[in-house]
């Protein structure tokens, strides 16, 4: 296992302890929090990122919120806990990861047999850690799932970050490219810088440097290039949302990522819990993109690297149409289209 | 005509004047060269870019080096301009503009009736000269020959830069641009920002903004998102070297915005002169492409942002199958699928 920490509870405190993912690589500083409300910004602010991170986040948020109220009855603290959901469903549009886990954890802390306030505190404890660990282990087995999909010489193209910083540990498609690399296969991977925030050039080429995988990082617009001309074995990437037709939200750049790959012929998988798949979400075309802030655009870190005053578009997902894809890796195993009945067999098994 | 040159001769001197485009948009610093030395270190270092504007900075660099030659016999000044040209060309690789210009001042240096060393001076000036202005015509008329391909109402994506910092002046594929906005189109430009060297980011838009022509910058990776969901009448791009069948080799990331293009029925242009075309270069396979050093993936400005000792790849241009390009525009008319026919016939013509 890595030496840092993506995301933990500190009992003593009831603090939620966070790598700031936006220092790295060049500085590795942990921020404290203490209610829902500044988990929320730390979310929207990008402190950490990921679909499954910001899944465990929200609920160490609630178990923050809970462990720090000073409700003195259980249906005080219910209503404060339904409204902290609200306030951390409402940080990022994107990801369904949040709304489940905040869905998931109201629901446990519902059950009516808990019918103190400590008796509360303790199960958002509890399950907001059993939410955590749940994801480690998820995201192993969604890597040895995935074993068969990649040849003992491998190159493979990695877009934005979906590593242990992008989950509570281990990582979604770069857990696939992890437990490959840690049951012999010879994988080398290609990072997509992936342009704004360079999650790849900054957080992937971070983790895979420390796992001694070996990388080369390339800007996003080199990926067909390397395709075409160098040879490229699969793409692997992760989901902030799949719907249930395999539609799949994703960083800005997928899409292009799996059109270039489709006209390639270059294997595309998309790597996600089933918790990220959302059946209620029919297609690609239901999900909302958020929109950021243009000076992600125009700026890198505090220089300007655009004429003052550019006007910039800043979407920060895209939607992969299914037919591009050509599975879907989860932890419950690989879902091949049609998808609609393939995903749907998964997420209820 | 905007208020800065890309780069200009100075007789008084015999100085080759360009503006750093490596300072832009933030500095605009003018240098002064002498020498054929000086003037490949220059363009290989990129304080010039874009095929057309190489070309013209080669030419000078011959007349920089035919005036401050201390040749006192004809020969003796014609080897030193072969060995001057030989220099010029290896600067860099791609672009045929380069070695077309070098082999057109040889060869009309080479001409009997220059028979003293300073007629030959006097000529390289004169056609050193002749070839930028003709450069600025050239995209001029390239701009009219397009104005039927833009329609009242365009959002229009480009791919680096190709305006007047990319030519002597006006632009190729930025001049097809500026050409529809001063005939009255409402164009509305999705300027790719370009990675590694955000020649989008930082030129394309610098030169937009002093047009008043509107526009927004947008990460390479997002051109697929707003074609699918925004709505993109047309892609236009320049080129640095034209294969005989219409394979076209141009700036990293042209392959991919090319392929996404395909996928969602939006044309894809070329706009180039037809130096630019190159009929001994049968296929795309047949051009070199430069790999360029890895430090412009890993640093933007003196700022690192990939983890230290992390590897990148950085090939500077990619080369776009003709099956995906809709129509080559040049000064002498647009040429249309086949292009091994209609290339063969305008070059020609």
């Amino acid at each position: 296992m890595a030496d840092f920490f993506t995301i933990a509870w500190i009992d003593n405190g009831g603090i939620v302890r966070m790598l700031d993912q936006r220092l790295l690589p060049h500085e590795t500083v942990y921020n404290d929090y203490t209610s829902a409300a500044e988990v929320a910004a730390a979310i929207r602010d990008m402190v950490i990122r990921g679909a499954p991170a910001i899944g465990a986040a929200a609920a160490y948020g609630l178990a923050a919120a809970a462990v720090h109220s000073r409700a003195t009855d259980p249906s005080t603290l219910r209503s404060e806990l339904v409204a902290a959901g609200q306030t951390l469903k409402a940080a990022r549009p994107t990801a369904v990861n949040l709304a489940w886990a905040v869905d998931n954890m109201l629901s446990v802390l519902s059950f009516p047999l808990l019918d103190t306030v400590e008796s509360i505190q303790a199960a958002a404890v509890v399950h907001a850690n059993h939410i955590a660990a749940e994801d480690v282990q998820i995201n192993r087995q969604l890597g040895l799932n995935a074993l068969d999909l990649v040849p003992q010489d491998a190159t493979i193209i990695h877009h934005c970050n979906t590593g242990s910083l992008a989950t509570v540990d281990y990582g979604t498609a770069l857990g696939v490219i992890r437990t490959a690399h840690e049951h012999g296969r010879n994988v080398f991977v290609l990072v997509d810088e992936t342009r704004p925030r360079l999650q790849g050039a900054r957080l992937t080429a971070w983790e895979l440097q420390q796992q001694e995988i070996p990388f080369q990082v390339i800007a996003d617009g080199a990926s067909g290039y390397y395709m075409r001309v160098k040879g490229v074995d699969l793409c692997v990437v992760g989901a902030d949302r799949v719907a249930a037709n395999g539609d799949t939200a994703n960083k800005i750049g997928t899409y292009n990522l799996a059109v270039v790959a489709h006209e390639n012929g270059v294997p595309f998988y998309v790597a996600a819990p089933t918790s990220t798949v959302d059946l209620q979400t029919l297609t690609g075309d239901d999900i909302e993109i958020e929109e950021r802030p243009s000076s992600e655009v125009t700026h890198i870190g505090e220089m300007e690297i655009t004429p003052a005053g550019a006007p910039a578009g800043n979407p920060a997902f895209d939607v992969t149409p299914a037919r591009y894809i050509t599975a879907i890796i989860t932890e419950k195993g690989v879902a091949y289209p049609p998808f609609t009945e393939s995903l749907a067999r998964l997420k209820h098994s």
